[in-house]
């Protein structure tokens, strides 16, 4: 059966439009130089992500009222420096400086102009974990044309709870099998696919910085290379 | 005392950047066209807008949770065809679709350009009680480009009230004064003034399709012709 042509599509957004971890290895690699500290500064890219799914279950799980994620990368950040043994060399001003590297992350090659071309088949938006402050200096920075910006303060609680998913399409006025949820994460495509949503996936090879292409662990709806390939699929 | 340059602009759109009035009434002369209606489209144009703001003002009020406007645009609908002696020509479903008029309105000659330009400036998004979905398709049909859209969605709550400016502007990050709230009106300006945030003004003499220039009642922080004036005042 063929795929119905969906009326939007809502892009994860870290890792599968922009490259984060490089991004944020970039400008911790800035505030290192300044410092004189000799470090890896992918190591500090990692240590802070490993903290981003810990951060946001508390508010998943009703632990916490919604925060928009600057606050907790924030937070993030301190255990970060914290493990690596870099909490001395950062005080409070260039913690808060530091934690805007995630509105400085270069798009992958294809993003751009795929996004651009995929206009032609659909609304085309974020639903991503980061905020519409994150997201809007994050599509400057990248050249990136988003119609709307949907997700986490959108429904006011983190992916992959369900709300984000439904919540995204009912802010288009669509109804979830309108909307095609794109990511190259299977965890996130899994959850959007149980909210109801269409999904559309593609690989990262790079995110992680292994080159090692993590497979889809199951049949999305959509499977292609990049977001080119998704925008040919749709007629763009 | 100079302004300070605002980070963000966020305008309003019905009248200040779109035509909703003319908008409207050739949306409506289609619909009187198919049915042999003999009657003056603009005289549905201002019998719906009629309602718009007591239709809000339960939401804002507290007498009524938050509905998007395309609820309170649908019903409002009802009233104004029951006026107009218009409602046996009009079942519910073309109720439905006549419901999207508001969708597909022109933009004034400046809008497009204007904002293009305002973009070197800072951030440029609505501040409307229009909902996202609402928004988003009237973008594209004015070939408006916003970096985000804020306002009454945002807020769950519908302008003037304050937390509609407060709530946009917290949402891109920014301190209310920090944000220009941009609007031919009045009482839009001097609810935003009273929440915190810079006001920029111009007049639509023709929103009203009276060529009547209403004019500004206060001094409001910048005040010039059109969007593409406030653009050149700002660099853009």
């Amino acid at each position: 059966m063929p795929t119905p042509a969906p009326k939007a599509f809502i892009f994860d957004v870290f890792g599968t439009v922009v490259d984060w971890r490089r991004g944020v290895a970039e400008e911790a690699a800035r505030f290192y130089a300044a410092r004189g500290i000799d470090a890896d500064p992918f190591a500090l890219a990692d240590a802070w992500r490993d903290e981003y799914r810990p951060g946001m279950a508390r508010v998943r799980h009703g632990e916490r009222p919604y925060v928009p994620l600057d606050i907790i990368h924030r937070e993030n950040l301190d255990f970060a420096l914290e493990k690596l043994g870099l909490s001395e060399a950062f005080d409070a001003p260039s913690r808060d400086a530091l934690n805007h590297a995630w509105e400085k992350l270069p798009a992958w090659p294809d993003s751009a102009e795929g996004l651009e071309r995929l206009r032609a088949a659909g609304f085309v938006g974020t639903c991503s974990n980061g905020s519409v402050a994150l997201m809007v200096r994050l599509a400057r920075y990248a050249g990136l044309r988003w119609d709307a910006i949907l997700g986490a303060d959108t429904a006011r609680d983190y992916k992959p709870s369900p709300i984000t998913y439904r919540a995204s399409a009912a802010a288009l006025g669509l109804e979830p099998g309108e909307v095609m949820m794109v990511a190259c994460h299977n965890n996130d495509l899994a959850a959007a696919a149980e909210a109801g949503l269409l999904t559309g996936w593609f690989p990262r090879p790079d995110e992680f910085g292994t080159g090692e292409l993590i497979p889809a662990d199951r049949d999305f709806d959509v499977m292609v290379d990049d977001i080119k390939a998704l925008a040919a699929r749709f007629g763009g």
